[in-house]
């Protein structure tokens, strides 16, 4: 099973581009004598929740404003907006996301500095964009995209520790590689629950902050891996409105990992508990998931770079589900490798 | 029924807006003068999606890219990333969404020039914005927004065609009172039906371009009356993965009027017939609209202000939903009218 492995390459994929930081020192410098008024990212898909991330950590350590691209105006509208004055960042697995390729293009013509973050040197995206981050993640078999999502997230935190010249956060990088390994151990015991959830045919994925990415991402893979009605939330949204869907027993995971967000997360546990739903919760404090009904631990790390170990519970739980139902892992059903849209 | 009122009320919001077209030549002057790099817009929930209209009418129109602001950088993590080359817009019902004002704040204090859309004169983002742009939609009682909604794209229109100066775009805008009449009229049909779907437990609703927020919206309405697992997509993300959940008598809702995005939203329905779909349709095109299971008629109008529009029948399904299941329509479990998150 390609997926089972892809997911257990992740520390190496990190530590891989980690300990070629170094490669990154061009665009940087790059970056800094552009001085972006902010940053426009294109994705779809996975890609498209590594943009969210980008959201949070450019805007929290370099406050840039980060925007994501609407590709349609690019293609199929044809009035692309003017990113004169931005830092316009394409990403994409295979490189080959037309669309996305479009939006880069369309910023050369403006002027702005253009970056491409894909797994092949030789993709369309690399080619169009003035600088091109290469994933550095091997091959990725499984259609449901794993390492290469983590290895989007490592290049855009090393982005922000370059161009934030912190040390701090340079140490706390360094030691990402580690609490990775350790997460995949941690998550050893999800098989043996897994089952519980065979019949389960839609559950909610709550983050915020940082964590709005992964809740997105989680949420995609089940449904990618499980085709059931998987829907990831910002806790803020959710608390408003959409918890009326929440009676007894609806599943909802959350994506609390100690850090800014926390107290609302656990106040939302609380809400959830009264209303009887099960809670399946990814998080480092030892209190919180002992009120779990099923706990998806991950190691002690800065919030900043939570997110890049705690999307692998959630990848290791949908495939869980995907072998308990008997389906394709590796290739899903209405699912292909390669996004092509116009 | 307040719910059945104000819907109905639409019309009448929209022509009071448009008769008061002069009041925004002050706030028009002001975006010329200040000549923004790019939009921020800060909103939730339902105003959320009458920002991802201004993505794609301010692209489309006025060549500015526009951004989601990511509230909890200003008033969670305490770092708001810098707004001083953008022109940023607070838009929501009340006007007393807390985090929403902080961005206002946060904007003001970087010299970006701020705007808030609310239905109250007197409420913190009005007092907190340099201009404040009243719905003039009068009280919305009923917790499921719909006149303010409609009201907020009305806003948003209208700044596209002043700051366009597109004689083209103000004739077309005078006609859109007769236009949201016309689709309460062609509406009337969906109370007969709606039985059908009284024991639907989930819904897919699809758009895209400017129809990518009525998308949004109408998925958004529907869960908020009926408590079920509805979600809004792109059709483009649709097609390359979530599909999969489409089975046999899947029901999906296209918002498919005429226009740029119209190809790609007829192809989605062949895909989705292969699939054996209930498809709900939204459109002007007959020969579209004969191929549904469902009909939602809508008028003849320009595509930039079909959203308006079309997000009509979806309320409207929305409230027969509620009805037939004995639900309380004015106040949904779960909901509150105002909404004040940190």
């Amino acid at each position: 099973m390609y997926l089972e492995n892809e997911i257990a390459e992740q520390p190496i994929v990190v530590k891989r581009l980690i300990d070629n930081i170094a490669n990154l020192h061009a665009v940087v410098s790059a970056i800094k004598d552009f001085d972006p008024a902010y940053v426009c990212i294109a994705a779809r898909g996975t890609s498209d929740n590594a943009a969210r991330y980008a959201q949070y950590l450019f805007g929290n350590t370099l406050k840039l404003p980060v925007m994501l691209a609407t590709p349609s105006l690019h293609t199929i509208y044809e009035t692309p907006p003017s990113f004169g004055k931005a830092l316009v960042i394409g990403i994409s697995q295979s490189g080959k996301a037309e669309d996305v390729r479009q939006v880069l293009e369309d910023a050369n013509n403006d002027g702005a500095l253009t970056i491409a973050i894909t797994n092949f040197d030789d993709s369309p995206m690399a080619q169009t964009a003035t600088y091109h981050l290469p994933l550095l993640a091997e091959q990725e078999f499984s259609v449901a995209a794993t390492k290469t999502y983590t290895a989007q997230l490592t290049i855009i935190a090393m982005l922000a520790t370059l161009l934030s010249e912190s040390n701090t956060m340079m140490s706390e990088l360094k030691l990402l590689p580690d609490h990775t390994s350790e997460t995949l151990s941690l998550s050893d015991g999800i098989a043996e629950w897994a089952d519980r959830y065979r019949y389960m045919d839609k559950i909610v994925v709550l983050g915020r902050g940082f964590n709005y990415a992964t809740a997105f991402e989680i949420s995609l893979k089940v449904k990618e891996l499980t085709y059931i009605a998987s829907e990831g939330y910002s806790e803020a949204d959710f608390r408003h409105g959409p918890i009326a869907v929440v009676n007894n027993g609806f599943p909802v995971m959350l994506v609390a990992p100690k850090g800014k967000v926390f107290d609302g997360m656990t106040d939302m546990r609380e809400k959830l508990n009264e209303r009887n739903a099960e809670t399946l919760i990814i998080s480092n404090d030892v209190d919180l998931l002992s009120k779990a009904t099923k706990q998806l631990p991950v190691p002690e790390l800065p919030e900043w770079l939570s997110p890049i170990v705690s999307v692998i519970p959630g990848q290791i739980f949908g495939m869980q589900q995907a072998i308990a139902r008997g389906l394709e892992v590796d290739k899903p059903r209405g699912l292909s490798k390669v996004t092509i849209t116009q």
